[in-house]
């Protein structure tokens, strides 16, 4: 096992009925930014029971934050901030809307630079205005950790971002307001929470972290068994809280301690949704199948491992079974696993490999995925 | 899943050589008291490397906690926290240690009234100095928790509390400072591990806490696989890392969210060490499969789940045959599991269940295990 630093403050309220308990974590008196995204909140009663809570504090609202957040966007939140004195944000929304909050939140606080270079140049985040969110979506786990990926529209980089600043103080996980999401959302939550685990156990296993592949494969197991129902049963409130739970432990930092992490899958998914528009859930469903081929012998034991587990694959031709097994997963949760099934082809190989040489990035946990290879994988997903 | 709240901010320092690194950790010009227990630290260079580390600071030693730690010898340490103006405790050593010094941060802010009022009559922590922990020994989890267990020698009332305010600001986890611990202490630490995931785990199970359940699972695997190898290679690593990690997260509160708990062994067993002073771990060893036995109609479904996922048991007479699995695995750790093995008998039934009696308290998960009852389990383990 590696060594590791690591602590996780959030305070989770999780269970149906916890959005007014958000009243007793918020400071009296506080100047509370509301952040949303595209309304569906409106829909589905969540708006109604926030605002209910907030009529406590004064309060304002900025609506509109986009799928795969924009900088730009971001930066109107940061102005409405400055001019109103905000000393609260309160996310409610999926990842997107989190994602976008502890940006807008380290950026209020940046002081006299760009705070573009906080994604660009890694600029160090030194404060950040406190906030909570209230999830709408199992997907990201944004709720419980302190990264943030952003996308400058204006150039289509799409960047990530993390500091100790930018841990939720709290974040309400209520199952059922998931209810009302619609299947192709509950796939993409799935599927997103699904490669965030495998991003951090399917490596090239020279670390004995046990417990962390245990924990890994209990996540996984919970996705692959109650995935499935959620899309029959959608209002089932307990396949829902353990998705929800699942998805919330697959990105909150603790099955990463003392253990290698990959991570290409993601770093390539990045590159397609920038240039495409895809949802980040089906550019890592194309993706992580090739991966899986291609990096076939430096991830073997684990491949066969997760193979075992979550999959009850054994025996002959395992490792080509299990990368299977998982394309036919996220079939089954109804995203598709080939660039074609959203109309795109063999020039994805190129544009994104041409863009990751640009960078001079190298990705995967042996620092071996080069821009050659990331086409390779891309030409098995066509 | 039941509602649930629960935050944990514990900043975990995993690995070996990480004693330095709680320099960075304590706020500079702190007067630092470090607590700690018999002086096995003295030997196994730990108290050399803590000494050394706290050179930059004014500090000051309290030693001699013992296992099962005293309220008189906390309150001793109050008096020295106050006549010194201390204002951060470091505690070196394992549970005892650990938990003797969250009592001793929450007395020394607990103003005019008498401290023994936190375990008597629960009375509410409303602030506590920080405090910080190198761990020795793998066992009780007290290291990631808030609660401690203290005993007045005087009315051998051994009596629980927790407080949000009595979190570790800091955990130092060296799996190589356990190295040298005696196989006895390495089987007791297993035993306790074990048994914190069972009260969290093997209940009447009408919850439905899928994640829950791998993960409590996942660390019992551990301590059954890698338990009886650090009986045989105390120095490998990875063995004493995952042990290490393992009983952490047995009772890190992580794998009680949303789940039903029962404790019913740890509290029988707190009345045998009060009354008879076995080590805390021997109790657990003989209560445990008692309480397995006569609650075995309420747990059976999780006690055939623990044996199939665990122990690898199906079949026919499968819940009896975990509970002797269980027995067996105790055993093997060293630890006896019958009164027998340590020179008592069927008058511990009694004692124990007057005692309960003259406290009023009633048991387990289900508010169902009489005083009546635990006579019939202790009755069991003679």
């Amino acid at each position: 096992m590696k060594n590791f630093e690591f602590a996780n403050p959030v305070k989770i309220i999780f269970g149906k009925g916890s959005i007014k308990k958000i009243a007793d974590e918020i400071s009296a008196g506080s100047k509370v930014l509301m952040t949303y995204g595209g309304g569906s909140i409106k829909r589905n009663g969540v708006y109604d029971q926030t605002v209910e809570v907030l009529k406590g504090f004064e309060f304002y609202e900025f609506g509109g934050i986009e799928p795969n957040p924009h900088y730009e966007t971001c930066m109107k939140a940061v102005k409405l901030i400055k001019e109103k004195g905000i000393d609260f944000v309160l996310a409610v929304g999926g990842g997107s809307v989190i994602d976008a909050t502890k940006f807008i939140v380290a950026a209020a606080c940046y002081g006299d630079g760009d705070p573009w270079e906080i994604l660009s140049e890694e600029a160090a985040v030194k404060k950040a205005l406190p906030f909570g969110s209230i999830l709408t979506i199992s997907a990201t786990g944004s709720e419980m950790n302190a990264g943030a990926v952003i996308t400058r529209a204006e150039t289509k980089d799409k960047l990530a971002f993390g500091s100790p600043f930018t841990y939720p103080k709290f974040s309400v996980l209520d199952p059922t307001v998931t209810y009302s999401l619609p299947p192709k959302q509950i796939g993409n939550g799935v599927v997103d929470a699904f490669v965030h685990v495998i991003e951090q156990y399917l490596t090239y296993s020279e670390e004995d972290t046990l417990m962390q592949d245990f924990f890994s494969e209990s996540i996984l197991k919970v996705l692959v068994l109650e995935g499935p129902k959620a899309l029959e049963k959608p209002t089932d409130y307990d396949i829902r809280a353990n998705l929800m739970w699942a998805s919330t432990w697959a990105l909150n930092g603790w099955i990463a301690c003392g253990a290698a992490e990959d991570w290409a899958t993601h770093m390539i998914g990045h590159e397609i949704t920038a240039f495409y528009g895809l949802d980040h859930a089906q550019t890592l469903a194309i993706v992580l199948p090739g991966v899986m081929t291609v990096l076939k012998e430096q991830k073997s034991k684990k491949i066969a491992r997760l193979g075992k587990e979550v999959f009850g694959i054994e025996g002959l031709h395992a490792v080509e079974r299990t990368i299977q097994a998982v394309e036919d997963f996220f079939e089954k949760m109804g995203v598709k696993t080939h660039l074609s099934g959203y109309g795109l082809g063999a020039e994805v190989a190129d544009k994104v490999s041409n863009r990751l040489k640009e960078r001079g990035w190298i990705l995967g946990e042996c620092n071996n995925i080069t821009p050659e290879i990331v086409k390779e994988i891309l030409l098995l997903r066509v």
